[in-house]
């Protein structure tokens, strides 16, 4: 075949703020030509995280940060077009980091590609979202750090997002009283009307702050936070003893700059137990989880939604609907047809 | 026996910042006659602590807030003087919450008070510290909360007080590096010299957060916090991955009245445990705990060390040497004799 062409954006300065096409080079040059125990792998969807923003600063951060010049960081899901690995055949899908590009190169060893099962009945997108490292975030974060028991309230912030989403879902699979705050009467009509949450609080509304005592009448016992903030601070009056807080992103802080800070005197009170996450501290359990995940969504259980955006060249400018509030549920660029 | 007069603290105003003796009426009046299942306990020994601090205020606390006109709440030890329960005996030294008064009652049932051996071959203020509800602080939120293993770097804060002088002890027990911050040199050369610990900060130093930087060059495992405010934010800067933070205490903030905020992004972004505690959240546990304390004292590998202020009348002003750092190790009023 001939060697195809290879867009990519590489990052040329740090946003502060938002994001824009500026801060990055958008080049072509040839596709990678694989070598021994690589995959030429053509870029199908990327996901787009609120991840993608800090990788982007030079916060403290739980990876190195891009660097500038590298190709931008990001997960995603594509097909193998050539192969020099055993591992990989041509036509697998495969999901990982791929980049903002057109085309990656899979590799063997601690930094391969996972080989999605041939004839998967769900579509690929769902593999990025709530069948994909978005549910296992929402699981593992609710499952294990929140530990929901039957009858708990169980409050989520970004509700109607990728992560979000699941997190309700998984609560009232779970038996809790599940409410969600999002931005908008339409999100939250979402909630109630498609995923099931009991309750919803509109964090546009002027009198969202009632609206969040009126949703919790019983206080809440699990936090699942996204957001941070004063929604959050506000959440974390309201919990209950030993109460627990699954920190999976603090999303309204991210373009600020700023250290995000809120009370901790609620922590100290009510002996609230707060613990931090990110997906891959669970990465030898994601088997049986997303094999679990999966199952609730082929018995019509959990709910995939997704905003999809069309071609790479958009997804600089697309990352900012995550902080817009302009997607609901998963959040990701088609960069070439499945 | 003719009637003994009874002094007693009263809470008349919620102090705002430091407290004065103007904030409480001063009140003689009888001792109290108990009644059937009650007894009549002389208060030898009153516990300082930072809650009773929290307990004159009305911030959001675990406990209702001492009201207006009420006696003043305060853990101490007494003597049984007079005793109409098969519980107490006359002679027996009780423990438990007398509150700042000369005399108080025993009661059975949920609000008894605990009976101490008798000939304990431990001081009885010890009992309100490295072997009573303060060396059980320090016990269950290293222990339970923190999880330290060996090998790993603890970091205590307000590390010459009654709860962070029995952390470090423990926490060198146990096989760990121990970090100290302090306030002056005399407390710095105390943790080293006299407690064993590795390393002490003296964040009245300008240099102390270069101090901080180089007593925990492996960075910080677990973080027993007492303080809050800007060094408690220091030290969570330094926390290592998967790092554990038992929540004890924000003394820095108790005066203020503001809300105790702290940047939240180490948490998320090392994956930080922080966990908010009080004494009695263990108290299943206080037998097998108190009698290991107690072992650990008897064979010298515990240290009590205490601060006494003579006179129930100096009370009040006492707690103020909580918030100066006027204090090493336990803050205790004698307020009658053994």
């Amino acid at each position: 075949m001939t060697v195809p062409e290879n867009r990519q954006f590489r990052l040329k300065a740090r946003p502060t703020g938002r994001i824009e096409r500026s801060h990055f080079d958008f080049a072509t040059q040839p596709a990678p030509e694989p070598g021994p125990g690589q995959a030429l792998v053509r870029v199908q969807y990327l996901s787009l995280d609120p991840t993608n923003r800090i990788w982007m600063s030079d916060m403290d951060q739980y990876m190195p940060p891009v660097a500038i010049g590298e190709v931008m960081r990001g997960g995603g899901i594509g097909v193998v077009m050539k192969s020099e690995s055993d591992r990989y055949q041509v036509g697998d899908h495969v999901m990982g980091l791929t980049g903002w590009q057109d085309y990656c190169l899979a590799d063997e060893g601690e930094n391969a590609m996972a080989v999605l099962p041939a004839n998967l009945p769900i579509p690929l997108s769902a593999m990025l979202g709530a069948c994909g490292m978005t549910g296992l975030t929402a699981y593992f974060g609710l499952l294990e750090i929140g530990r929901p028991q039957v009858g708990e309230t169980v409050l989520v912030s970004a509700a109607a997002g990728a992560v979000g989403s699941v997190v309700g879902q998984i609560a009232k699979i779970r038996g809790c009283r599940v409410v969600g705050i999002a931005g908008g009467e339409a999100k939250c009509r979402y909630l109630l009307d498609e995923l099931g949450f009991d309750a919803a609080v509109d964090y546009k509304a002027s009198d969202w702050r009632e609206q969040l005592a009126a949703a919790t009448p019983d206080g809440i016992d699990v936090n699942f936070e996204n957001v941070g903030g004063e929604i959050m601070e506000a959440v974390m009056a309201r919990m209950n003893l030993f109460g627990r807080m699954p920190l999976c992103g603090m999303i309204s802080g991210y373009n600020s700059g700023e250290p995000m800070r809120a009370d901790f005197s609620s922590i100290l009170m009510r002996r609230i137990e707060v613990r931090g996450f990110i997906v891959s501290d669970f990465m030898d359990r994601f088997p049986a989880a997303t094999q679990e995940l999966a199952t609730w969504y082929l018995e019509g259980r959990l709910k995939h939604q997704e905003t999809v955006i069309d071609g790479l060249e958009q997804a600089p400018e697309a990352v900012n609907l995550l902080f817009d509030g302009g997607n609901r549920g998963k959040l990701v660029v088609r960069v070439s047809d499945d």
